[in-house]
């Protein structure tokens, strides 16, 4: 806005100013660690790899929250809570249904988690109400995809996991045994991630003492922006411009052709992972069976060649984004639902962060220099 | 929740934690400047003094948006622009009049600010936004209160201040001019106040190249917490606990009581200013005036007994939440409004904020140290 002079500031006397905080180890925790030279993760003790071959999304939601896998009792306790808890408030389904089609689904995801707020009791704990939130955002999703699209809302199970349910309220239909594993493992592989900056809204908002609806709203609104989790939603932008251009389709010169023109290419970089991030391996694994089975081998192919171009002209590596792009597509879902599955994931790292922010907390308020006037004389509005 | 065995952890080797990021500069500003020694507050180069002896609310947010005060035709202009967007689309004020009647009005504020995106189009200018919010936060405040004690929800007025229109719509009666300068004083005295929680959560939501929506609504999520912009309705309900105690009501006795008890003493104290809060000022001599005509002398007597107990017991300043009680108060606003206040006022600095961070961008990611176990082997859920 304002264009501002600063010749009235000693730069001398600047203190270090660390905009993005990078590098400042603002907390310390159970729930996942980053080994970015490694390319390794971890979830509260477990590798990323061991979690993608064997649990499912309900056991990882369990393990950040609890720091433990659940046995048997625990985990059916807790299938069952989640399935007694997946109906909308009606007020809540009512906005969904009414407001505007075109708005985006992420604001929309963002408002009616907000509003489960009011729904439930001021003593209600926050393992409940993560709970609640968990079951809740998978039917906001679908419920909204329905309605915008002029189809009859339906009305979650009362049974199965999060990602059947999921793939059955979207389409009216009840998901193959693969396309299950396919959902449930994309929910594994996004559920938690070290320090990101919706995981930091999330725990700056819970250091006020504020409740758990307004760290993950706050936290939604931050996943929702193209620097994190809107990415993946940019890629298959991307993709299918590249599909427009049909025959002529040239993934490696139309990469090349970005780069030229000083274009971010979304999906791929990090600001941890300086080499492949991990759960890009499972994604790409995912993304290529899933493309010979539904004829989108295309689209992996693309995809392969301009992970190559990226690596050779600037050694790059692809992000999670990258391949869950092309894993959502090929089973059908519209590509600007692709963040709102994110958030339907990552709910699970960020509650897990808000418990562990309450039982150790401290406001969290860093500085700005100021760089403004002082002390101006007062003009009155006729003078100015 | 779980409990860790931190043995394994060499403590020597652990990086320096800073839980709350104090003493760290992450941004430069021309929005306000804080000298918390001397007690100096500074929006865009005017001394808080000035503005309250000068602006009106609206002069402080063309100020903190455009680093200047307005000529009086952008000054007409700016009311006109806020005058004519003062009503909410049909399904926000649908959501306010069928939501839970006890919900949190925080709560609701977020979540209907929230919805106030799917109304805009997507290429509406950030400036545009930030006016529909700062002239419909007033409207969604007034509209629930109303309609959770089953009044008539009352239309926003297409002229006149944002101050005066608000209490138009509380009350259903226009305010006089005492109460509109009053009320106008207030919103001058809460606009910014440099990098507090709730302005830290709107730039790191901002910073993810998330909308304005995302990053406001974040920012109330984060003031609605009792450590930031929660405290003024818990100084409140603090002196209304004394005031049950009838004839027996000793403010001095109460408060080293507390104090005794180690409770927390809301209004008090504060992470910048080490010496009197110069907006207490202001709202100190506002209290006073106010409490004489409105026969709620012993509030104010009360409040002074805290202030003169907390000095010599803790050495400890009230801040700007501790006389704003009183002064809202006073003017017949609902104890449980006042943090919305708070906001309809603040929407001024974090919009002013949001435009600054977005000019100069860079995502926020801090890092977390990880202190659990790694590479746990798989127990398959029944030897669990």
């Amino acid at each position: 806005m304002a264009e501002h002079n600063l010749s009235h500031i000693d730069l001398n006397e600047y203190p270090h100013i660390n905009k993005g905080l990078d590098g400042i180890v603002a907390f310390s925790t159970t729930k996942s660690n980053i080994n970015g030279q490694t390319g390794e993760l971890i979830y509260s003790g477990y590798h990323i790899d061991t979690l993608a071959e064997n649990a499912t999304f309900e056991e990882v939601c369990f393990l950040l929250w609890y720091d433990r896998l659940p046995n048997q009792t625990e985990l059916d306790e807790l299938h069952k809570k989640l399935q007694a808890n997946r109906e909308l408030p009606e007020p809540v389904l009512t906005y969904i249904k009414t407001t505007n089609p075109k708005a985006e689904p992420m604001a929309v995801v963002r408002s009616a988690v907000s509003m489960l707020a009011d729904f439930v009791d001021d003593d209600a704990s926050d393992e409940y109400n993560a709970i609640i939130m968990t079951a809740q955002i998978p039917t906001i999703i679908a419920a909204f995809d329905r309605a915008r699209n002029g189809k009859e809302v339906v009305a979650p199970l009362k049974d199965g996991s999060t990602a059947f349910n999921f793939l059955y309220m979207l389409n009216d239909e009840k998901p193959g045994q693969a396309a299950e594993r396919v959902m449930d493992l994309c929910l594994v592989l996004h559920a938690e991630h070290g320090m990101n900056a919706s995981t930091f809204t999330c725990r700056s908002i819970c250091a006020t003492e504020s409740d758990i609806f307004s760290a993950v709203s706050g936290a939604i609104g931050a996943l929702k922006g193209p620097l994190h989790g809107g990415a993946n939603t940019a890629v298959m932008n991307t993709l299918l411009i590249l599909k427009e251009q049909g025959e002529n389709a040239d993934p490696v010169a139309f990469t090349k052709a970005k780069l030229d023109r000083k274009e971010k290419i979304m999906g791929f970089g990090h600001r941890v992972y300086k080499t492949f991030d991990p759960r890009a391996y499972h994604l790409r694994k995912m993304s290529k069976e899933l493309s010979e089975e539904t004829g989108h081998v295309y689209l992996y192919e693309w995809s392969e060649a301009m992970v190559k171009t990226m690596k050779e002209e600037k050694n790059i590596d692809p992000n999670v984004d990258f391949f869950s792009a092309t894993v959502y597509y090929s089973i059908g879902i519209q590509p600007d639902l692709y963040t709102c599955i994110f958030a339907m994931s990552r709910i699970s790292g960020w509650t897990a962060h808000f418990f562990e922010q309450k039982a150790n907390n401290r406001l969290i308020r860093p500085r700005a220099l100021y760089i403004g006037e002082k002390n101006l004389p007062w003009t009155p509005v006729e003078d100015r």
